[in-house]
C-alpha cells in the first residue's frame, strides 16, 4: 500500500541525519574560521557523495544516498528541491527594491556596468574557446554562450550584504550603492537566466514558443513586483487579524511559494524563479513582521539549505571533474570581468579610485546563487560536469576573497567583540579578595601569563587608571582597564564575586560581575569596541543576571555570544 | 538522471499548494468555531481524496495526489513520514516528567485507573464481539484485541491542555493533576503501542525475537528519559556557546531526532516512538530556550502537521467505510471507559464527584494522537479501514465535546477580550468631537444600532459613570464604560482623535484612543475581563502606537488579536 518500504525509511532517516550532522557540522566550522558556510556544506556532500565516500565504499554510498532511481531516491530529491525552492524565497525576501531607486544613478552604474563587462567578457570565451569550457554539452551553443556570459555577471547579495555588516559599512553610501547593485545584478540576471532555461527544451512540462516563454516570463515578473506586491501587502495584515499568527502567515508565504513555484516550471523557466519573485514581493511589505522573518529565515537557512548543498555533492565527483585549465580559465575571467566591469561603472560616476576598486572586490563574490545557477545548467544539460565543478570552485573563491580584499582595499576591519576574547583560564569563578585593590591583584594574577608581564605590573596599570575615573558601570558590573605597551591582542578576564566590590558605580551599587580589560598602547580602537559591546551587553539587566547564576564558563560564553550576535545582526 | 520529471515536480508543487491551503484554511475555519483545528485539516484531506474528489473527478484526483507508486508517491509520502516525526518530536517537547511527579498519588491514581478501565472494556469488547469492530484485519486476535484496548485508553494531552488554558485553570490543582495524568496516559500508553508494533512482523526491517523488541524498546526509553536527557541538558549551552543560534540549536534537534527516530524504526516500533521520547529528553531541558521552542512549534504546527493529517484523507474512503455501528460502538465504549475509569481514579483519592467527573469529561479527548496511532495500526494490518474511520471521528468526538463538557460540569467560561468584541461597523477612525461630553455623544451613536436604544441614553449613562471616577488610562487611552440592562452581550465603540480629549489621565495625557465598553447588569465578570485584556494591551505603549498609526480597522484588529494571543498564550 505504501511507496516506501520500511527499509526505505529507515534509510531516509540515516542519510538525513548523516546529511545534515555533517553539514551543520562542517558549515559551523567554516563559520569559526570566519569562511561562507556553504563551503562546509557541499564539503559535506562532497564527502558523501562519489567524489569520497564513493571511492571507498560504493556499495554503501550508492545504499544511503541513491540518487538515479527508487522510492528513496525520489524523496531526497523532493527534499532538496523544496530546500531549494525556500532558499529562493529568503533570498527573495532580502531584495529591498526602494533601495536601488534611492540609490539612483550611481547604483545602476555600478550595476549595470558591472553586468555587461563580464557578460561581454564571458560571452567571447565562450564562443571563441567553449572547449576550454569543456564544451557546450548537449545543448547548442547559443545557449551555452549566453549562460556562461550570465553566470559570470552575477553578485551574491547574502555574501556582499554579510561582509559590508561584518565592515560597519553596510549603512555608509559606499555601502548602500553596492547594495542596490547587488541587487538590480540579482533581478536582471534571474530574468535572463529563467528566459535561458525558457530556450531549452528539456526542462518544458508543455511545449510552447520561445517568444512566449520570454513574454510569460517577464509578465510574470511585472505583475509579481507591481499588483502581486500590492496584494500581498493587503492581504498581510487582514491573515494577522483573522487568522491564527504567526502560524497563519506561515502558511500563506508557504501555499503562495509553491503556487507561484508551480507556475513558473509550467512555463519552463525552473520553480525557483517563482519563489524568488515571491519573495521579493513578499519582503517588501512593511506588514512581514520581524518576527516571521526570523523563524522563517531560521529554519529555511539551517534546516532546508544546508540538505540542498549537500545533496549537491552527492550528484557530482569533484575530483573526476577537477580540470585545472577549466577552473583557472573561470576563475581569471570571472576575477577580471567582475572587479573591472564594477570599478568602472563606479569611476564613470567619479567615485575615488579606491571605493571604485573596492566596489569591485566586494561585489565579485558569487556565492551560493552561482552553485544553482550552475546545477540547474548541468540538470538541463546546458554544461557538462566539468565547467559545473569549475564554476562551484570560482563562487567559493569569489566569495572567500572578496571580504579580505575590500578590507585591504579600505584597510578596515571588524569590531572587537568581549565574546571572541573570553577564555575559560581567564575567568575566576568566585572572586576570593573584597577589597578593591585586592581584587585587581587577584584578576591581574590570570591574565599575567597570556601578558608575559608580572601581575603587579598589570595590577598597578589598570589601580592607576581606575585612579582618574571609577570604572563602575550599572547593573553590578565593573570594567577596570588599562593600555599595556607590546600586548599582541586585547586580553580579557573575567570574575564574579558574591558580596560584590565597591567600584563607585552611580547606581551606587556593588560590582558583582568584573571584566579587566588589557588592549594594546598602539591599538585605539579595539578598547572603545569592547567596552561598546559590553555597554551594549549589559544594557539588558537580563544578561548580567545570567552570567551571575551561570553555572559554568561555557554559559557565560553563550550569554556573551548570543547578545552580540542579536545587536550586530 | 533525476528521479523526479519535470512534470513531477510541477504536480508536487500544485498538490502542496492544494494540500496546504485548504488544509489551513479549514482549519482557521475550526479554530473560529472554537473547534480543533485537525478536524479541518482532515477533512481537507477527505475532500481532496477518494471520498469526494475521488467520486466525481477520480483521474484527476490521482493524478495530484498519487498514494500507490511512482516518484511523486514517494515524495509525498516521505514528507509525511517526516512531518509526523516532527509533531511527535513537539508532542513529545510539552510533556514534562516533573509534573507528574509533583502532583503524587492523585496524578497516578487518575492516570493509572483512568488507563485500566477503558483498556479493560476495550478488550473485552473486542475480545468477545470482534465483528462489531470490523473484524481483525490480516492480524492474529491477540495484537488486535491489545491495539483496540490502548487506543482506547489513551488522552490527548495537547487538547487537554488547549481547554484547561481556554478556561484559565491550567495552573490550578485540579488542572494539574489532569495535566500529569494525560503525561501518564502519554508515556504509557505509547510504549504499549510500540511494543504491539514490535509484535507484528510487517513493520520490521530486521528480523529479532519479541522479547528482544519489548527489551530494546524499555532500554531505549529508560536510557532517552535518563542519560538522554542528561546528555541533550548538557550540549544545549554547549551549541548555544560555540554554534549559531539558534539554527544551530535547530540542527542540533533536527538530527538527534532523526537518529532516534531511525533507531526505533530499526527495531520495528516506528520512527515516530523515538522522535516522541527524543522531544521527551529535549523539552525538559532548562536550557532550551523559549525562542527555540517557539520556532520549531510554529514551523512544524502550521507547515508540517496539516500537511500529514491531511494526508490521512487521501489514503483512505470515509464515507465508504463508514459503518454506523461500528462507529457508535467505539463512540460508546470510549465514552464509558474513559470518563468512568478516570471519575473513579479522581473518586479513590477522595476528589468531590463534580470534580472527578470534569476530571473525566476534560481526559476523555483522544485527539491527533488516536489518529496516527489508528493509522499507524491501518498501515501495519492491525486493524481494517471501517475501524479506522471509526476510531477518526471517535477522538473528534471526543475532542470536540471534552471542552463544552467541563466547562457545563464547572460552570466556567472562556473570558471575555477586547478582540473578539471589535467590529468594524463599531469604529470611527477620526472623531469629530472636541469635548468630553461631544465625543460620549458621537461613539454613543455609533453603539445605538446594535444596543437597541437611543444614543442619547446610552451617552447619559457613560456620562453619569464617568462623573464618578474619570476614565482616562495611560499612554493616551481612556475607556468610558457603563452597564445597561438587558444587553445580550458586550458592545465595544472604538474611535480616534488626532487631537485628544481630556479624560482626566494621571499621566496628564489627553486621550487619543478611546474604547466605549458597554456590558449587561447582570454581567459583573465581563465587564472586568474586558478591562483587564485592555490594560494588558495598553501595558506595552507600542501597541497604542500601533493602534492609532493603522491604516485601518484590519490592522487594528491585528494588534489586539496578536496581543491577546501572547498574553494568553
Amino acid at each position: 500500500m505504501s511507496p516506501l518500504s520500511h527499509h526505505e525509511i529507515l534509510l531516509l532517516f540515516i542519510s538525513l541525519a548523516v546529511l545534515l550532522g555533517l553539514a551543520r557540522f562542517l558549515g559551523e566550522i567554516c563559520r569559526k574560521l570566519r569562511q561562507p558556510v556553504v563551503v562546509g556544506e557541499i564539503l559535506a556532500g562532497v564527502i558523501l557523495g562519489p567524489t569520497i565516500l564513493g571511492r571507498f565504499a560504493p556499495e554503501l554510498q550508492h545504499h544511503l544516498f541513491p540518487i538515479a532511481e527508487g522510492g528513496l531516491a525520489a524523496v531526497i530529491e523532493g527534499i532538496s528541491i523544496l530546500a531549494i525552492v525556500l532558499f529562493l524565497l529568503v533570498a527573495g525576501m532580502e531584495v529591498d527594491l526602494s533601495v536601488v531607486w534611492r540609490q539612483g544613478t550611481a547604483a545602476l552604474s555600478v550595476g549595470a556596468v558591472g553586468m555587461i563587462v563580464p557578460f561581454g567578457l564571458g560571452a567571447l570565451v565562450a564562443a571563441t574557446m567553449p572547449g576550454l569550457l569543456g564544451g557546450a554539452g548537449e545543448t547548442d551553443s547559443v545557449v551555452f554562450v549566453l549562460f556562461f556570459a550570465t553566470a559570470l555577471s552575477i553578485s551574491a547579495l547574502p555574501v556582499v550584504a554579510k561582509i559590508l555588516m561584518d565592515l560597519g559599512i553596510y549603512r555608509s553610501d559606499l555601502g548602500m550603492i553596492m547594495v542596490a547593485a547587488a541587487i538590480f545584478n540579482d533581478i536582471v540576471g534571474w530574468i535572463i537566466f529563467a528566459i535561458i532555461l525558457g530556450m531549452m527544451g528539456t526542462v518544458k512540462v508543455v511545449a510552447m514558443p520561445i517568444w512566449m516563454v520570454i513574454l510569460l516570463t517577464l509578465g510574470f515578473a511585472i505583475l509579481m513586483l507591481t499588483v502581486g506586491r500590492w496584494a500581498i501587502n493587503r492581504a498581510l495584515p487582514w491573515l494577522q487579524a483573522y487568522a491564527s499568527w504567526p502560524g497563519g502567515v506561515l502558511g500563506f508565504i508557504a501555499v503562495g511559494t509553491f503556487i507561484c513555484a508551480a507556475f513558473t516550471e509550467w512555463i519552463g523557466v525552473h520553480a525557483i524563479f517563482g519563489a524568488f519573485l515571491f519573495g521579493v514581493a513578499l519582503g517588501d511589505s512593511k506588514h512581514l513582521r520581524a518576527k516571521t522573518r526570523e523563524a522563517l529565515d531560521q529554519f529555511i537557512s539551517f534546516l532546508f539549505v544546508p540538505l540542498f548543498f549537500a545533496t549537491i555533492g552527492l550528484k557530482v565527483d569533484f575530483l573526476a571533474n577537477f580540470h585545472f585549465v577549466t577552473v583557472g580559465v573561470v576563475c581569471v575571467v570571472a576575477f577580471v570581468g567582475k572587479v573591472g566591469g564594477c570599478w568602472a561603472g563606479a569611476r564613470l560616476c567619479k567615485m575615488p579610485n579606491k571605493e571604485s576598486l573596492a566596489i569591485g572586490c566586494g561585489l565579485n563574490a558569487r556565492g551560493a546563487m552561482e552553485i544553482i545557477l550552475g546545477l540547474l545548467a548541468l540538470q538541463a544539460g546546458v554544461i557538462g560536469q566539468e565547467l559545473f565543478v569549475a564554476l562551484v570552485v570560482m563562487a567559493i573563491l569569489t566569495s572567500m576573497l572578496s571580504g579580505p580584499l575590500m578590507e585591504k582595499v579600505l584597510k578596515r576591519q571588524k569590531p572587537m567583540t568581549i565574546a571572541a576574547n573570553l577564555s575559560s583560564k581567564q575567568f575566576v569563578s568566585a572572586l576570593a579578595a573584597v577589597g578593591k585593590r585586592q581584587v585587581l591583584d587577584e584578576m591581574a594574577a590570570v591574565l599575567s601569563g597570556p601578558a608575559k608581564m608580572p601581575a603587579e605590573e598589570i595590577s598597578q596599570a589598570v589601580w592607576l587608571r581606575e585612579q582618574l575615573i571609577p570604572t563602575g558601570l550599572s547593573h553590578r558590573v565593573a570594567v577596570p582597564h588599562a593600555r599595556i605597551a607590546g600586548l599582541a591582542k586585547p586580553l580579557i578576564a573575567l570574575g564574579r564575586s558574591e558580596h560584590g566590590i565597591d567600584f563607585d558605580a552611580r547606581d551606587g551599587k556593588p560590582a558583582q560581575l568584573l571584566l579587566m580589560i588589557l588592549t594594546s598602547k598602539d591599538d585605539n580602537g579595539a578598547q572603545l569596541q569592547l567596552l561598546a559591546d559590553l555597554a551594549h551587553f549589559i544594557n539588558n539587566e537580563a544578561n548580567v543576571e545570567r552570567v551571575l547564576n551561570a553555572a559554568g564558563f561555557t554559559e557565560i560564553l553563550a550569554a556573551f555570544s548570543e547578545t552580540q550576535g542579536q545587536g550586530h545582526g
